[in-house]
């Protein structure tokens, strides 16, 4: 996301804009996967002209980072429930329905498309990559100045390692998470 | 892999454009990633006519999903040291050089790209998932049989879970795999 598209946001038009051309990128993605689709599509399906989407977001890769991250703090904010057991468990299921919901495959499909290693040798993954991880140190920092029992070598890499990959990697491997599996994964983490 | 194609393997020059061919795709995930190319482009650079493409692996899919069981299997054999331990650790070393090599990323993306919700709703991923876990049961089972401890709850999803996941999302989004960090994902594994 750019300074220029952050001030313009609140704008009433602007908004509008902003948010047809984020459901456009929603619903090519869905349909097509990641990067089958051109910046001319998104903004004929969005109602506007090309030149608006490229004026406000640059690219393609910078308007599906900004979609993707738009969507990741929309769906599965950091909880604060007072203690650290439940914060991961709420927080890991906020992000199972995030990423198994009707176009949450895609989503990930995106996240990982924008890895910084990525074809396109993008930076967009790594701010996605960071406002996750940072959302995840910030929960663990609070419960530990609360003093809840915070095992030592449990940070924000231990719960990307232990709960989130296990379910992105289901969900990118097409298989289900059943029911209580969050759990299953936040009880080990613990 | 059609049986077409794997009856003509051993052919002498039906066995190098399988090579060529192989090598024009690995080349072009590389430089381009997954899905952004066409069967005339992987026939342009391997030098042989699409037509004998089609003929042999009858669409572009199928051929992604050959490359990439080829390549998995031939780098990551399953192996048999005697332990489960010892057969945890060397499986887990040789993923981690397979997907930290120079197309490394690109085979993950890949299988993840192939996986059977993808956009291109194609069951080849399931292929590749099925032989993945299929040679991981197989080795647990040898170890039951041989009488090695081995936990109830540890099979090969736990596997996934707990040691492919990890490495496989760390790579996806562009982290570093440390020395050491396979063992210590087995170690909590075990």
């Amino acid at each position: 996301m750019n300074d220029g598209q952050r001030a313009r946001r609140p704008g009433g038009r602007s908004a509008r804009v902003g948010a047809q051309v984020h459901r456009a990128v929603t619903e090519l993605i869905s349909e097509r996967g990641y990067g089958n689709f051109t910046v001319g599509e998104v903004a004929a399906r969005a109602g506007v002209a090309d030149s608006s989407v490229y004026r406000r977001w640059g690219s393609l890769e910078a308007l599906l980072s900004d979609v993707a991250l738009a969507r990741l703090n929309a769906r599965s904010p950091m909880p604060d429930t007072g203690s650290l057991d439940g914060d991961l468990r709420t927080y890991g299921a906020a992000v199972a329905r995030e990423i198994t919901g009707p176009d949450g495959l895609a989503l990930v499909r995106l996240a990982v498309a924008l890895s910084s290693d990525g074809p396109q040798g993008l930076k967009a993954g790594d701010a996605l990559f960071a406002e996750r991880m940072g959302q995840l140190q910030s929960m663990l920092d609070r419960a530990r100045e609360r003093g809840d029992d915070v095992p030592g070598s449990l940070d924000a890499l231990a719960v990307l390692d232990q709960v989130l990959a296990p379910m992105y990697i289901r969900v990118l491997f097409g298989m289900r998470l059943a029911p209580g599996y969050v759990d299953e994964l936040v009880d080990r983490l613990l």
